[in-house]
């Protein structure tokens, strides 16, 4: 499904021990994120504003890279979404985002 | 500034009795929105997504109201917005987001 | 689908406008509320947990009602359910979550 | 006990139907605002604070309240700690906050 | 007192160098633990439902560590509380409590 | 500027490559912590709070260093903010910020 890179180990032992959530979570992901108007990477980018605004650090690293593997996301982008969050959320979960930001973005 | 709809009456008495907060506020403002790379229709609905994730009401309809008015967002397009935070935040944020929606659009 | 009191009219329109996030909702929703070992009352109770917890009235007086409708769950019960609540999240969710019980026993 | 404005009605209800739990919050409430160092007034300011930023209308205002009651607290004085508010916690618990302030003031 | 192995070595410190805090606190405890209807094990599930929808990855532990020790409580069980955090605080704090659950029930 | 040791190498590297956010941020920093009538390190005390409120174990611990290092703030000052804390925001979070106080006290 989409966003699997997302989920992480996590999805995997859910899908062999409880498959009714699996499915749930897989149908419900695949009408999350097929958009009738908005396409994919806008709502990548949404799926990373929500993580960093509630300072969560591990969703939001493994939005951003997902954002960066599917869709060649620049960290200039990925900014332009943390300066909603600064604004609406504090500074406190921004810098954290931005400490993730500059990990991601130097270690490519 | 951009985004003054969103801020409302609360901002307006700032201006009067503490400047140099309505000042910073608005410098802040439009650094925020004036993105390198993101157009700033985008932003607000990031900006929507992060209040309807909070299960801030208030926000979330001030936002929603202003991406109408400035750049005629659709309700689908919106809709798109809150997919995600279903998938994110829950039922309870997601419903509450859609209940504004709903208002908003059947208001018009 | 279980829990359908707790939706409202959000989900209804959902259900018309937007089929396919209304299928996804209704079999997470079955899913959830359809555990392999807690009976069904028992995960009512911790939906109320949940939604004290983060504050979120319209969820807890939605989720309280509903378990005393389709449980006959008394006060005492809820109120052990809002101990924890308190120890966990503090006086103000705790509060908040006591006016609503005792609005929804009042009003029976 | 201290705080008892804040803690409304609710907390009446519980001294009757649930002693125990009154004078368990009774006594928690009295080890609370008996600091060792600082004094029950900037514990006050401490408790705006954190109502506002988790975007508390109903602590926030009671807390004011109870502020300006006990202690005269000024309006200055208590935008000094929204003013930490709006960098913590960002624009949309700042700006509420700031609403209840000028109601509060207003209505005097 | 209840609940003990779940404050870890914090509550130790306190008890030692602020007594009038640690004595409030287990008081408290106390009272909320001993609920009038519901047992403590379900009181127990209560407390892991609350601290998995706040990604509170610290105390979800010890509680499920604690729930399994005091109360051999399954991993069924515990994925039956966690059905109702995927539901209503959506994924990321879902998975995060799963991996918190493989990691303690492949320890044992 | 003031509370530049709360934001640590993010700001820094905000500053090279954002320096329309960082002007931004560093004004709107001057305007907050210059308060009209509570002085820097009731702030400072203020900061702590919210930090730890929000189970903010970085910026609790961040925010601490300053105080003492900036005005050299007690353990019992500290606790006595974090009192507060306990009681708005339940034993997790106040659990978190001990153990952050112990750590930083048992260093010096």
């Amino acid at each position: 499904m989409k966003g699997k890179i997302f989920y992480g180990k996590g999805m995997v032992s859910i899908k062999d021990e409880y498959p009714d959530i699996y499915e749930a979570v897989a149908d419900l992901n695949e009408a999350v994120f097929t958009g009738k108007v908005l396409d994919y990477k806008t709502q990548k980018l949404i799926a990373i504003a929500i993580a960093a605004s509630n300072s969560d650090k591990r969703a939001a690293e493994k939005q951003i890279l997902s954002a960066v593997s599917e869709f060649n996301v620049s960290k200039d982008e990925i900014m332009d979404v943390l300066r909603v969050v600064l604004l609406t959320s504090g500074m406190p979960p921004f810098i954290k985002a931005v400490n993730i930001l500059n990990k991601v973005f130097n270690e490519k």
